[in-house]
């Protein structure tokens, strides 16, 4: 069974908790590490949430998110870019493990130049981030979300673009949601070796009540999470594992009975 | 432009039409070409519809589906490998370019135990069909079916599976629906050549409206539809064109407007 030490808290899992609120949940429930959320982070001043993390000790696994780089014009690119930058900056303050990069859709735009676009605002934000030592992980989302999220869509992709710069720069994001439909999902797992920045787990809820909303808890859906997890543990990887689920339901609960929930589930099923 | 001489009606587009309904409507729209569902087919009854196809002089571009193989017992299996006989029948009888394999998805199963049942259904099947002279058609569909409807989810998988047989009994049936998002979709096609029994358009709307039903007309979403068809035609594939449209509004219309709209859109971006 995965280790509760191992567990942190990506805040949207209790999407209405404020970092602070978070962050002292995750002392009263004994959680050690947490991912924070820019615009929570907004919310509450990136001052007050560096005290707060710092206070209580915690480890922040990743901050989300970078990436939407592509867009129609020059100047929208670099206006994203720019954003980017801020991010980088956000995440260095925080020494978060790395900055989560959700790359951005092909809506509207030609799907190769869209991926193009992703190649070079990662080739813009690379030495920004290495000068801050921020480490970028580039997370492949579902292939459902192409068109609206990110053109990032597989683990050998992420891989492909990863593998431009060194090791310990630029890296994979690995979420059970996201990658666990693979057929070529275990190579993939080990083809990451050396470039696993984190890993997150969820699950697939049957029927998928929505395409960003249909995310469960740990047990509740069609993911073999422990599997993959000893998957990412063969390829090296030991360190925190997010539970990040976006989940209506789950939302509108009592935060302290979810996180008592997510980590009796993280115990079973991770 | 894609010629209206290519263009085959699958019914499931529209859906309120009986077997003999679309076959007329086929008629009026000067469109040579349909594939037919079995549950319509059931509702008619197989020698009217053979019949109904015959005397319109329309081609059977593919009879909707077989597959569903993974199940948890033994007996549920040789219960869905029977119903794959007789859709392998219905399809000879209307002498179908291919029956198309919906495989079957994951949910209550190991994944990889689903598609092993999918690999042993596919084998049990071979035999059964090249008696009959009809051609298995693989389609890989969208990974966000997984868990519901097809453990088969990239063309490269269908390559695999297809290519333990003979090439004239075993390919894939290629809808832009379900592979546009691939990020190595260009070669995979032109490794399909020689194997492409079918070939899908329809479009990808953008919010994504739900799961099963969030297929749009040919330019109204995020697909490229021309780009996937030339690179389709390269890899040697000149055969008939489906329309395969699953969508509330369109369901809901009146379908000859649908089918005229569908010919102009196909005209346009296919």
């Amino acid at each position: 069974m995965a280790e509760k030490a191992r567990l942190s808290l990506n805040q949207i899992t209790v999407s209405r908790w404020s970092v602070a609120e978070a962050v002292e949940g995750c002392l009263r429930h004994g959680v050690r590490s947490i991912a924070l959320w820019r615009h929570k982070i907004a919310e509450a001043g990136l001052a007050v949430c560096v005290q707060a993390v710092r206070d209580a000790g915690l480890r922040v696994t990743s901050v989300c998110r970078g990436g939407m780089f592509p867009a129609a014009t020059a100047q929208e690119r670099k206006k994203k870019l720019e954003d980017n930058f801020r991010a980088v900056d956000e995440a260095a303050e925080l020494r978060a493990d790395s900055l989560v990069m959700v790359v951005g859709g092909s809506a509207g735009l030609d799907l190769e130049d869209a991926r193009r676009m992703v190649a070079d605002g990662v080739a813009a934000l690379v030495p920004y981030a290495r000068e801050r030592g921020v480490r970028i992980g580039l997370e492949p989302l579902h292939p459902m979300y192409t068109a609206e999220r990110s053109v990032l869509v597989t683990i050998g992709q992420a891989l492909e673009l990863a593998r431009g710069y060194d090791a310990r720069e630029v890296g994979v994001i690995l979420d059970t949601f996201h990658i666990w439909w693979d057929p070529k999902v275990a190579e993939l797992i080990a083809e990451s070796a050396g470039r696993i920045f984190g890993f997150h787990v969820s699950d697939w809820l049957v029927p998928l009540p929505d395409v960003l909303m249909g995310r469960g808890l740990m047990g509740d859906g069609a993911i073999d999470n422990r599997k993959l997890r000893l998957l990412v543990e063969r390829a090296g990887y030991e360190g925190p594992i997010e539970v990040e689920i976006f989940n209506q339901a789950l939302w509108d609960a009592d935060p302290d009975m979810v996180l008592a929930q997510v980590i009796e589930r993280f115990e079973k099923f991770a």
